[in-house]
């Protein structure tokens, strides 16, 4: 397992960390600023969402280069079923061509699939999976040739209903065993399998099918289940552990920082919010 | 599978379903009321939370069998682990004792176990697990002398920081495994295992381990983890399926429907409630 203790290089920060992938939130820095803070700070890799690009993605990505900075990924294709899908089918097909032409643009190794909830008029995950898995089968070529890997990202199954019918780990290995193309792979965050007793042995299973790890900490009292996510350190998830098997898989990239906290660290001082990601990065992950 | 579309006296009211669980909640109705009015529409059972009882047990079990109704079940022993468990241990422990005592008095079959959530100052599920584990097999031979039976009830991974590190009927089956006990089994509700693509081996697996089987829906946009449980057919949990494979396992027992819903049904009249339960426990249960 790699001692961090000493060295933050496989540190990523995600730019939901400052708020910055819902409107209305966030410290409102440009992508610029935030590399610059990344970069000064030591870290490796940046994760923007696409609300901050608009159409400066390669102007983004080559100011991230030049700082040595890492944009390790793009967040994210649009849900592909389920109630928040675009509408009509085409709508959406356009939208995730877009998301794999930006992550394209700034030169982002990993676009993110959250795949969307359960299909309106359909009962249980099972139809809805089913649909993901066409879906990324007919995009997985586009996004090869733009030389972007999809990452399918399993999330809490408290998501299941309208944000995500792919809810744990072993769903996802299933999924991608079922899909089979080099391009697509899985992104483990805490924050959606920490209480998954499976994940060792899935973690193992999905060996270099692991495209990201993302860090955050599941607070014992959560009170909001989409933006109540704690700093590495606060929680209950145990993180040493998670990295272990992580990293046993034969996952040896970035750490991606994570944290949607519109109570708490969103209403501090960007500068104070890195500097902790820092601090616990090295200590508790 | 049975066949209720003609036929209701398999269902049983579990009182949280009329608010009857919290402070503040509720339309105030006796328990000697509730089960008038379950025996009228010609309900098979009713579920108790200890709160209505104080030290009226035995008399409300003698009302309920003089009307033909089965007191299945009572909630709930107190949590055992984590943040809410009482302090110190024999707190909890006389407290499990009494909730015992109160199942034997009302006759009910079966006390429900939420088994709480992760330890203060650990991390990860597994020390909460092994400490519960310890309790139950304390606690186990006085429940069996007293003629009640333990369901532990996985509880959905929302939960799992504070409320119950047993998340999943894969963790509950390998739990019973350890404590090994006749007078230990599982508890299943539809919205804590809706999600979870191993539900039919794990049900298979825990065969006559199911003591319970609870009903409501998972709405596609729940506002409240706590208390926006939906009624059976408003959400995306596929009831048929789990219901098939619940009675594959071997159950044939009530189906209880417990349905937290402070901002809908449990606005509504109790008699409304009542209805609406046994028309979709016919039609989509």
């Amino acid at each position: 397992m790699r001692d961090f203790s000493h060295d933050h290089s496989a540190l990523a920060l995600n730019t939901a960390t400052l708020g910055h992938n819902i409107d209305g939130h966030g410290a409102g820095w440009t992508p610029e600023r935030i590399i610059d803070a990344c970069a000064e700070l030591g870290l490796g890799g940046v994760v923007f969402w696409r609300r901050e690009i608009g159409k400066r993605a390669i102007e983004i990505g080559d100011h991230a280069r030049k700082t040595g900075l890492n944009v390790a990924g793009l967040c994210r294709t649009p849900f592909l079923t389920g109630p928040l899908a675009p509408k009509p089918e085409q709508a959406m097909l356009d939208d995730f061509e877009a998301s794999i032409d930006m992550a394209a643009g700034l030169g982002a190794e990993v676009l993110t699939i959250v795949v969307g909830g359960v299909e309106p008029g359909t009962k249980g995950l099972g139809h809805s999976l089913d649909r993901v898995a066409e879906i990324v089968v007919r995009m997985a070529p586009l996004a090869a040739a733009r030389k972007v890997k999809l990452a399918l990202e399993p999330l809490h199954p408290v998501y299941g209903g309208d944000r995500s019918c792919l809810v744990t780990l072993k769903d996802a290995n299933d999924l991608c065993e079922r899909i089979n193309h080099p391009a697509v792979g899985i992104a483990v965050d805490v924050y959606h399998v920490w209480w998954d007793r499976s994940l060792a042995a899935e973690l193992k299973r999905a060996g270099n099918r692991i495209l990201g790890y993302h860090l955050c900490d599941w607070l014992a009292e959560t009170r909001d289940v989409l933006l109540d996510r704690g700093m590495m350190g606060d929680g209950v998830a145990d993180l040493k552990a998670i990295r272990q098997a992580v990293e046993a898989a034969g996952y040896q990239g970035l750490c991606e920082v994570e944290i949607f906290s519109a109570q708490d660290w969103w209403k501090r001082p960007p500068q104070e919010v890195l500097k902790t990601c820092v601090e616990r990065f090295r200590t508790v992950s």
